[in-house]
């Protein structure tokens, strides 16, 4: 069954050989979409609404801000007579272009009750239809102009769907009932073989190349491609996991300074960490047995020893790494080691924290027009992930991706993989 | 109609002459019960989620507490066997009740996505179909006990009835939309006649009695009836109207230091006020006109200069009165005025600030129990205000009356009337 | 010896008959300017210039906006041809005058280390100079204006000699070695006696006059005096001790929510208080002994159970007074007791917490002119404390007097005494 | 005339030919020690005694600190029978070693008055009277330890004679009479010459060697020297000037948002900066002239438009060079061009923010023991400088020297050198 009419037109088009660029783009957009949709279903309109802290975003707001950016990236400079929606949510769901007017402040998400769901709804609609007929009507000057700006869009959106997931979370884990998002148990993650012995991998050495090589889409944070000289080292065939992560906990991981960077000592001390974000220690009140036990998407679980650890602060995957005799990765060792045969884990489990600041790559310049604030302006006061977590829909990363969160951020599925000086 | 079938059968027993006391207090309860659901109607349930700041609660939350307050304060101690109707929702709903054990923190209110709203539906009919089953059945000892605890609970909804509307409306405004509560317009309220000159009336001097009669149901910070001694005093027939605030307004009111008590004047500057808490200044982005306008549960509508001045702190009011040449009366003028002839807009209006911090009355004593901190521990910090506003159900307050807020709240329906010392 | 030489020929001058007003006058200024600096002597110039809270001010502060106040309110409206010593000092050490101008924010009055100690003091010589000059010389017209003037700054400095002391104790108790403002040993205060048992002394009911009776200095805050009608009350003929305050801190008295106020709960969760200010327990670090002791200006002592207990907020108080089976005794009730015989410890040991707010008196009006702004303005959000301290100049506070502070503040000598509802 | 007789004594034997090493490290100390009290020379007790900031700290505090590490770190390991001179400073001058035991918090360093400056000075001269009791008598073995510590705790204290002239800077830049920390008229810097051009210079490309040779101290941040991969660029020969700056802010540069980073803009509008920290702007109520000034150690001067311009944030040098169409150099690039023909101010001016986070060298390792603490734990959430400044000890930086802060620190003389991509 097809998503909807206008992809059927256009695929039927494409099948007499017309346009299958037009045709593949319109239905990743339609997947896309729709797939941001089935997130959201599990959810109730209060839930969709909440926002727990300034960093997250309610879901009806991710819904219609994915939207917003396809309205005023695409339609508005591209589709002649375009009218918005309804002007007065261009400055409602606007997240960070300063070019693009005023915004309504972050932290007050949460207090747009209206737009009520359905009509939020709506725009999606107005909006897919108003795309789907650009993509397969434009001339072909105005495609080359909105082809990769549709791209980009999609790719927007895809981070948008890993960030409704995770902030969803939190606004649920702030709920001292701990409901889950979704009741249905999952595949398990780990298996019963348990968690294998950790083996060392050796990086290249010398120059090596690293950043996107052109081929597919990429963020512009990602190029140029470029050389960086790499000393010798070796990297963790597999992820930290909860079991290990644990191990750190009873051993006073939490209470021994020495293990920690100054800036992650203070949180641990200011913030009263003494464990992963959605970790319930054994005589915590909310928890109904004397053991550790996770909450996640899935509600309360007891910890699965074998399964990666997320929710980790930079701070907190630096202190383990030192605990563990090792350290983190830089982003280059990351990447360069990236398709080295044995590696396991990294793509899919959990963002992996690197000892790399989220700096520009030489040469690296901002892409053009509206989307110049994509990316560049956040490089300072943030940090690398590399990989990608449960929580990214498949398809996205790549090896050259650049995650960047500030260190102290514990919201996402972020874990860790260790590395050492020397080959091994 | 009746409003449910326990009600029915009460009523029908009282017409055979048992206990038409009990049947009263059915009826009571289940109207406002009713009409507690009613004022949530026209919210949608996002709308019932969110909270806007810590000071204002979630309509969901009001629906819930109220029906807590019924379970904790009656069913559980008087009702044999009673099991509450989810264990957890004790802590969940506790407002301030140290005593009844722990609490989920105010400000995180709104986070409360769970329960559903369909799930506090039930919880409400649940506690309800108790609460008649215990009035209509329980033995004469039982009901000695539990017929002052009912009238208090359904006293307590009537004060969370003023709170759903005054708090819902400044979640509403914090949405640049400017939503309504109700879209349809009400009558009007001032009428064609215009402003009214204000009269002076003179007040009783020497020693008057303050305080509750005794007759029929009173807070405890009403009592005990007692002598105070006034000095000779006048008191304005009349509110204040927007009218004459906007003349205070331009004549540089929020610019006069001179005018202000201390720390009215650095709120003032630290908070940025220039106009009562709803009023749209002709220049603001989101007026539609050039003039002033006011925002409330009807929507933005052109200010009615003939209308009370509301939303204001008592730092405003005191400065109001200070421009004008006159001051606030105390608490006790304003009570022994209150049948004075020609006194007019004592309730229903606007409450108004009177120039009296909340100190308990000579000999006070809390009630005993559980309610004991429903008033006494709040005797410090707060200013009183006298009569009601139009947000205060019909027939719930009365002369002895004491409502009370910190002198910074704003969100309330709270206007000011003039006083000035000496007879005329 | 005499104080300086314009007071010796004014005394002189006084002698042959013409003028003894401005001679004592003159010599209560020159006596109550030479202990401001005598209470500063032991401080070196680092002392005299910290800060440790907005609350608080620096010594040399003090020194300098009590020469301001004679400076501005004094010498430049009425001397003509004065100037001011130094024209910028005059945003520097205005405390709070709106209607004088622009002022340092209070806060960073510890940034101020110029002038240097020894500008302020020539200023201090050059203002009392200036004031000796205006009182000797001035005609008889000028001389009605001024001198209320210049008694009202004598009884202005005296207000500050109290802050100088309790400023500085604040600045040194936050320093770890807790140093003594002054080491030498102070005769013991309450003896070898003990604690004599607490007497119920019966207060005046019905009608009752009291404010300022118009003998002698006031300030306007006392007046105007008016009839108040008080209900029978019986009062506790000493303060609290310190013995009795250790017996409440062992009956968990910071531990049981029922006993307090609110925001005096939310207080002790938040500031984490456990004992009076300055009292250091047995368990901490910087306590020497295993015992209960008492950081003041002669360093810390073991505790005196037999002392009056300070350092108290007025939120302490009234927990206090409730786990007592008392109350605090309104400002009233205090008043009216004051002459009754048997009461004792009524001014000179500690200010006593009232159960009053501080709101105004009944016709009160501020004075006019530049002091207008001197008492009025803070007529909100503070209690009442009645009596006066073991830090009050001696003669400084009358029965009338109304000292006020908000409810959590607790660097002052503040204690209480109990009362009671009925006569004995 | 020698420094004190310790040091005569050692050089005597030096002659000798036993221990020139022993006798150079003990003139170098002496020679820090007494220039540090040099610094501290034209400021009084209170000016020494101040905090502004919780960044910065007090002269008095520096002077006991840089004791304090002698004594921590040479003088109780290596020096038998050595008692700290007072225990209870262990904690007050402990700047932010966990592993030595608690500290004094670093926000309440200004509330020391005591210990007296005086005491201070005797603490000084305490421990370096007992250093060069240790240093010219201690065994071989010791002697082999002593010596890296003693050397370090000069390099440490000249780190802090830089901080006591930018923190002492800070605290009179606070005081609305803007005191000169010197009074004196220094020799002008810039010349008459007036700005020349700038030159753009080639740095190398390709692998190039950085970090510390291993001739002369270094600190452990500067090591290992180890390869990186540049892509050619090109590097300003001059610093940014002042005259350039003022351009920058004419054309509108602190009201862009398009050249700003996210976080400095947020910065930018939250904190109203508008210019670096000490320019005064012609409007500005405590500016004489109506002209940019600039506030600096002689007090405040009219803007030198060929001067380097100083007391910049990162963000602002980011923005400046994005408006200038260039970018910061990274810490890499700025090395490998640092001896090239043509390039000047590199050192003794400003320091030169780069484009490179803080991390750690591939291979860093901390150093052992107490002093493992000294640089890797701050590395992360801060950017590099490069060079030194103007109130740097002459000889103390070098060409591999990091210096860090945070983004958004403006008190340093921090300014910039613009750099390019690609050759020339």
């Amino acid at each position: 069954m097809s998503l909807n009419p206008t992809v059927d037109s256009l695929l039927a088009t494409a099948d007499a050989g017309i346009d299958a660029d037009r045709a593949r783009l319109a239905e990743g957009f339609a997947r896309v979409r729709a797939r941001t949709l089935a997130l959201a279903e599990p959810l109730s309109p209060e839930d969709q609404c909440v926002q727990s802290m300034p960093d997250a975003s309610p879901t009806k707001w991710h819904l219609a801000h994915t939207s917003w950016f396809f309205e005023t990236v695409v339609l508005m400079p591209h589709q002649p007579g375009y009218e918005a929606f309804e002007p007065r949510w261009q400055t409602l769901f606007n997240s960070y272009y300063e070019s693009l007017g005023p915004r309504h402040p972050r932290p007050q998400r949460g207090l747009l009750t209206r737009p009520l769901l359905a009509s939020v709804h709506r725009y999606r609609a107005h909006v897919e239809a108003a795309v789907d007929h650009l993509v397969a009507r434009c001339d072909d000057a105005t495609w080359a102009a909105v082809q990769p700006l549709v791209e980009l869009g999609v790719q927007h959106e895809e981070q948008h769907q890993e960030l409704i997931l995770t902030d969803i979370l939190h606004a649920l884990s702030c709920n001292p009932l701990l409901p889950a998002y979704e009741a249905s148990e999952p595949p398990a993650a780990s298996g019963a073989a348990g968690t294998p012995p950790l083996h060392w991998i050796t990086g290249p050495a010398g120059p090596v190349r690293v950043g996107h090589t052109g081929e597919g889409f990429a963020f512009d944070n990602e190029s140029p491609r470029h050389t960086v000289w790499l000393q010798p080292y070796r990297i963790a065939d597999r992820l930290v996991t909860c079991g290990e992560y644990a191990e750190f906990i009873a051993d006073g991981g939490y209470r021994r300074a020495s293990l920690w960077l100054s800036d992650g000592w203070a949180a641990v001390q200011s913030q009263q960490w003494h464990a992963p974000l959605y970790w319930i220690a054994p005589d915590d009140p909310r928890a109904a047995l004397p053991q550790w036990q996770v909450y996640g998407l899935h509600g309360v679980k007891p910890l699965d020893p074998h399964a990666p650890v997320t929710q980790l602060s930079f701070y907190e995957a630096a202190a383990f790494a030192e605990w563990a005799g090792a350290r983190l990765p830089t982003e280059a060792e990351w990447e360069a080691a990236y398709a080295l045969p044995g590696l396991r884990q990294m793509t899919g489990h959990a963002w992996q924290w690197t000892r790399s600041a989220y700096d520009p790559y030489p040469g690296f310049r901002p892409w053009a027009g509206t989307v110049a604030e994509y990316n560049g302006k956040f490089m300072v006061g943030q940090m690398v992930l590399r990989g990608s977590s449960l929580a990214t829909p498949p398809g996205h990363a790549r090896s050259s991706y650049r995650n960047f969160f500030p260190p102290a951020a514990r919201w996402q599925f972020s874990g860790l993989r260790l590395a050492r000086d020397g080959a091994c």
